[in-house]
């Protein structure tokens, strides 16, 4: 006899990590398990590891393992601080950010902050898929969708986000650079998001989680004194770990905003989400280190791009169409063509039972246009040339 | 402009937290700081650090930063099973165990999943004062306070509970053993609890934080089979690091619970407060050592009677009386006979403003009789001596 709140909640379960779950259970090995899952479905960069392991060692002391503030020691806000002054080229207060237990948190409080149940979100889709679920169990807020046009490869327009905006708005949500289709957004493009914003009087809250994932073009945050316009206590980021350290595990994510009420009400927020003082101390260690964070950061964008280039290059030896990416972990591949009768869930149940590979559904990332899947490619080469491989066997 | 709920979550920040860092910024030390603050407010446990640091280095491996399930890895959940099958006298299976960052995080997640907004919680009186923001900010419950009685010790009376019970009542919440008095609950009255809520249909949340941190007396679970009655499936236990391993920064909470529809909820709900694969995969490692940890455990009590002991001698030859304690980190001091007009709250400004010492007042456990203070003892005796002989001086 749970609340109605919790019956809700488990109605509709994030399909990423459901999907993720079954492919590990029985994952492809060469030799050992050459039949087993191919998991194409989970956005995480495994190309860095051999760059971590070494500066992944942390000498505790009593107060890393001890009480801190809740929303991030300030060591760490004071690093994050300083990359981040780096990345949106504009001067971050350290205590304008909220450290909490990953970026999935750090939405949930933005929105449950901004909210009350009833209000509704404008979000461009495709969108994240476990946004869904984020954005929406624990706030009461509800989700709308602004399409945004395969014809120019679902680039972020304003107008259509404009259309989506009702009397119940109280937000747009963004994710830039675009997860799944790999979009770097243009700093005229987020102007006019901004405008759209401040005409209807409403926030924006910008998920930048890939900001320094982008190989294919100049990543700009919503920060940026280059996009210009709107006001910058209504604008809300979201950065973590999780895609540009490869540490997705490590679960922290990080809130900026400036709004001084906003900022209050999200460090309370942060009692019911802090991070292990002992992991904030190990990335701490990790980001003082000015120098080598940047030479992290290059070489991770180099291997994204190879990564990216082989991907792409294996779908166009077999002819399968897919968007060009330019950030990300991912592809958005254009298997429009083989969507028949059933549609893009038939498709999709094909590919996981036949193929045995796990690619993400259009669907799942609110994607109207049936037959655009997610690939993720951030893995050893050979998984993906072995997935591509198998799904183009199912494709014929 | 905040939501409702962000506004009347920042209208009452957890009041103990404030004290803290208000204590912690201008600390006392013998030599440099004589007339710092002495931070006799906070339930840490600085007497093992000694014992643990050795054991807090983890190898990590790349499994160790990579997505996990959010409610927990099997190893920690495997390792945390076999613990708390030892504590509770019945055996624990992982799968009903949910981790989560911090037992603060539990205690918010299980209220959310058995509560809807305008439901309410019965809860013994004094408590730990967190759970007035904790049990009901994100869950939209609300607290009913049934005080027990000073003349018998504040000891737990199922009819107490029973009193405070109406038809809102969704679920009994105990803190066992007690914080703030250090009472540890016999088998018969935690039975007498069961009693009361199978009689009204309620579930019981137990938060048993301190389960090893009994000196006193011999703790009993609510799952213990000593005390048999009420259905299995409505008990659902929180325990955590915090208290009985001394690591209160790491933020690892521990939710059990047997019941399938309210386990599926509590998983989803951890989704938004996941703990670090790098801190647990620190925390299996430690826990695996089991004649370490059954050594450590131990070691431990001997060093929390000790320190209580200390605290309880320091109280006496300044004829300052208290409650006996059985458990726990803090000594319930009773300073009934020094409040005068003004109240507990104006005696609670003298020690703090005065002495500067940071001691709770009773009023922050939702205790009705004015001038019980909780002291926490398990820092260096020094500082101890030093708070009680400071506060002596302003009772006079």
């Amino acid at each position: 006899m749970v609340s109605n709140r919790a019956e809700a909640l488990v109605a509709r379960p994030p399909a990423i990590a459901a999907a993720h779950l079954r492919a590990e259970a029985d994952p492809y090995h060469p030799a050992r398990n050459p039949r087993g899952y191919l998991n194409l479905g989970i956005a995480e960069n495994r190309l860095v590891w051999d760059l971590l392991a070494p500066r992944l060692r942390a000498e505790l002391s009593p107060e890393d393992v001890r009480y801190g503030p809740l929303h991030g020691s300030t060591a760490l806000r004071d690093v994050t601080a300083d990359l981040l002054t780096g990345v949106w080229r504009t001067k971050v207060d350290p205590d304008h950010l909220v450290v909490v237990s990953g970026a999935s948190a750090a939405l949930d409080i933005i929105v449950s902050v901004l909210c009350d149940p009833g209000d509704s979100i404008v979000l461009a889709a495709p969108y994240y898929g476990a946004l869904e679920t984020l954005l929406t169990a624990r706030s009461g807020a509800r989700i709308v969708a602004a399409p945004l046009s395969s014809t120019d490869g679902f680039v972020l327009d304003a107008r259509a986000l404009e259309r989506a905006v009702d009397a119940s708005t109280r937000a747009i949500v963004l994710t830039s650079p675009c997860n799944p289709t790999g979009n770097v957004h243009a700093a005229a493009a987020l102007r006019q998001v901004l405008a759209v914003a401040e005409r209807h009087d409403l926030d924006v809250i910008a998920d930048e989680i890939y900001a320094n994932s982008a190989f294919g073009g100049d990543f700009v945050s919503v920060l940026d004194p280059r996009v210009r316009g709107g006001s910058r206590a209504r604008l809300h980021v979201i950065w973590g770990f999780a895609k540009d350290f490869g540490l997705s595990g490590l679960k922290v994510g990080v809130l900026h905003t400036s709004d001084p009420s906003t900022l209050a009400a999200a460090r309370a927020l942060a009692y019911f989400a802090p991070v292990s003082t002992e992991t904030q101390a190990l990335l701490t260690g990790l980001l003082d280190e000015r120098a080598w964070v940047r030479r992290f950061l290059a070489t991770n964008r180099t291997l994204l791009a190879d990564s990216y280039r082989h991907a792409a290059a294996t779908l166009d030896s077999y002819a399968i169409p897919y968007l060009p990416a330019r950030a990300g972990f991912s592809v958005w591949m254009d298997l429009r063509a083989w969507v028949r009768e059933g549609g893009e869930l038939l498709l999709a149940n094909e590919i996981l039972d036949r193929a045995r590979v796990n690619l993400t559904p259009g669907a799942a990332f609110g994607c109207r246009e049936p037959g655009w899947f997610r690939l993720c490619h951030t893995t050893a080469p050979e998984l993906v040339a072995e997935g591509v491989r198998r799904i183009a066997v199912v494709l014929g």
